[in-house]
């Protein structure tokens, strides 16, 4: 059984991965990843195959520090605003404090004309950690349905 | 009013509904429905006109698991993986185990190259059985707003 | 910290905002504002650089009224159906009855032939009133990502 408690502070740490993603604010969205998080983004096509290439690996958060570091200062230069949505999520306990979340995801993206597309469509399958309190990412496996990227694959899905 | 455990019970059926459609695991959705459930996907048309005609009609579990094994076997060839992104549930109770469920939910579909594209829009009319402590399907009525479907109608929406 | 119930509330009033609006029950979806309300539709551009235009700016539930009866007068030839779909809120507490509430949305239209297309993305920025125990938006304030509207803006986003 999933507490009522526990089934918010999932729903709060999708919507936070996402909302601060797309404002930009990628310290604080670093600050939802335990310091041991593995972040992934995987084409659909590579899991099912099980081939092990990936568009980004993280093994844990300094490593995903770098990229923010990276993206922080390229990204002067990205012209498109990104807007997460993200489904309502399945939850399935693995511990007493570890949560297991699936949830559908989509992004789109609009141009400085305001023109707006699909970007990405896939599946997080996520690992959410409870204790003290304060929902963590401990894992995130991004799997990309649509692998086919339009453009620069630069800020995270 | 609706209690947080039946709001709950409700944001999970749905999820459940989509994810396990997503992941062609049929045996499980089936498991989702009741044994004397309704399941009907309707063009919005139709509907607003009062006609009887529909996408798909099964009107006992018994035809939905034919249903399941059709595609099953079909399904060999179909060469789309779709994804739904189901939107947060309107609740109101019908009876004290028995809850009236709508929601926006869209379905992307990737094909084999990774392109991805919107393929239907619409809502979902549910009724949600919570007898036992286990949410059930007892009603799902499909309401397609994007009538128009460009490919092949398979896999449930 | 926000309880469940509180959290309840906030995913109820989304789900009723937007599907009263594709359903076209503008009587009822008024009900979900305060007397006081703001409603706003504001290019994210014009957020960004501080410039004041607006695609639709209601300052309180008379103006907001005035809307709702030209439009249910003009709606009469709408050829479109909206689908709204909400993503997961954030939620954070700016006073003891006032929640601040921050989500992804994205609007959908079909036509009537049941062609699908994606209309509108973007935020909503919103202040939820708890007083009474029943949940009403103070503010609603719409940034559109995709301000290069494709057609007429005539519904509410």
């Amino acid at each position: 059984m999933i507490a009522p408690a526990e089934r918010d502070a999932v729903l709060a740490v999708l919507a936070d991965y996402g909302w601060l993603i797309d404002e930009g604010r990628f310290d604080e969205w670093l600050d939802l990843f335990t310091e041991d998080c593995v972040y992934k983004v995987v084409p659909r096509e590579n899991l099912a195959l099980g081939l092990p290439g990936c568009l980004m690996l993280c093994e844990n958060k300094d490593m995903l520090r770098d990229r923010v570091t990276a993206l922080t200062e390229a990204n002067k230069y990205n012209i498109h605003v990104p807007r997460h949505v993200i489904g309502l999520p399945r939850i399935t306990r693995v511990a007493a404090d570890l949560l297991a979340v699936e949830a559908a995801y989509t992004v789109f993206q609009s141009d400085q004309d305001g023109e707006a597309r699909l970007f990405s469509v896939g599946s997080y399958l996520d690992r959410v950690q409870l204790a003290g309190g304060v929902p963590r990412l401990k894992e995130k496996l991004v799997i990309v349905d649509s692998f086919a990227i339009p453009s620069l694959l630069a800020t995270p899905l």
